[in-house]
């Protein structure tokens, strides 16, 4: 019988990512990790398939979040206004996990696979929300436009949230990349 | 001593393209693409590293038309206008390739290792794009974002010009997804 283990998904991921950050994602084990975090292998395998979706589940969590919101935003703003939504969720979502978000950047930009992967998830992000933009009324190509735009300011504000000294909250940096987009497409700059 | 035969790189390239169809691209050898293009392996060598780089040897050229109309027409145009600029440039080097897209993306869409291949070309477009705006003075985050953008209206002009059906030009189908986008991000919609 397993026995209950507090926060045991929370342990294991911390642990794993130091792991990856003292020897290198291909060297460590699923057993170093479990040992790491104090807890059995097969606590590990009842929390994440493989020691790659200890990275990426996260991922699945801020799709969900980012696809719900924009979708429950549609049915009273315009799709540029329902992303912005959108990315205020995403931006709440991350909220105190920066330090993670960035030993996981770390980690993936250090391996090829990795960074395959991860461009995969962000596609995948992107054909999400087109699909409900679709499913909202947004026609063809402007649905997969403003998924696409949704994913890039989202990329572009992550990626200044877990720079290095950055200590700005997700939620503004990911609005001032929004309010760029609209300034360059505008015509502006 | 190679012997010289005429456009032996179109042939590889077009016998490759029907033997991916015909039976699958995983099933297909370099030997295979050299006999039904009436050429040695040694040839193909000469033109290709292997069977992947007849898929992706284009995505190169196109990236490097892209890249260089953009930083010719930052001189003197916003960075939305020279994306337009090389926009049109991208469509010029596609022209009468139409077929040999669409029987490339059906290849490269029915292998899930070529996928990851094609998203990490577009991902390697994006931040040339970026750097060449960067170099052009374009700001960060304002020049990864005008990449994304450039890229995404790429893709998703690219995908209506190789829909079954579709005549127009691609030139044309850039420009009207390059004008969706300004109507999206300027609220309409």
């Amino acid at each position: 019988m397993a026995r209950w283990e507090p926060n045991s998904r929370g342990r294991l991921a911390a642990a794993a990512m130091e792991l990856y950050g003292e020897r290198g994602y291909e060297q460590t084990t699923v057993a170093e990790i479990a040992e790491r975090a104090g807890l059995t292998e097969r606590t590990f395998f009842r929390h994440y398939v493989d020691k790659r979706e200890v990275l990426f589940a996260g991922a699945v969590d801020v799709q969900e979040v980012f696809v719900r919101a924009v979708a429950d935003a549609l049915t009273c703003a315009v799709p540029i206004d329902a992303l912005a939504v959108g990315l205020d969720a995403v931006a709440a979502q991350f909220a105190d996990h920066r330090d993670f978000a960035r030993s996981r950047q770390a980690v993936i930009m250090a391996n090829p696979e990795l960074r395959e992967r991860d461009l995969v998830k962000l596609a995948t992000m992107s054909a999400a929300l087109a699909d409900t933009l679709c499913r909202h009324g947004v026609a063809e190509p402007a649905a997969s436009l403003a998924a696409d735009v949704g994913v890039a300011v989202f990329q572009v504000g992550f990626g200044r949230w877990i720079a290095a000294d950055e200590e700005r909250e997700m939620s503004l940096l990911l609005r001032e990349a929004l309010d760029e987009l609209k300034a360059l497409t505008a015509g502006a700059g």
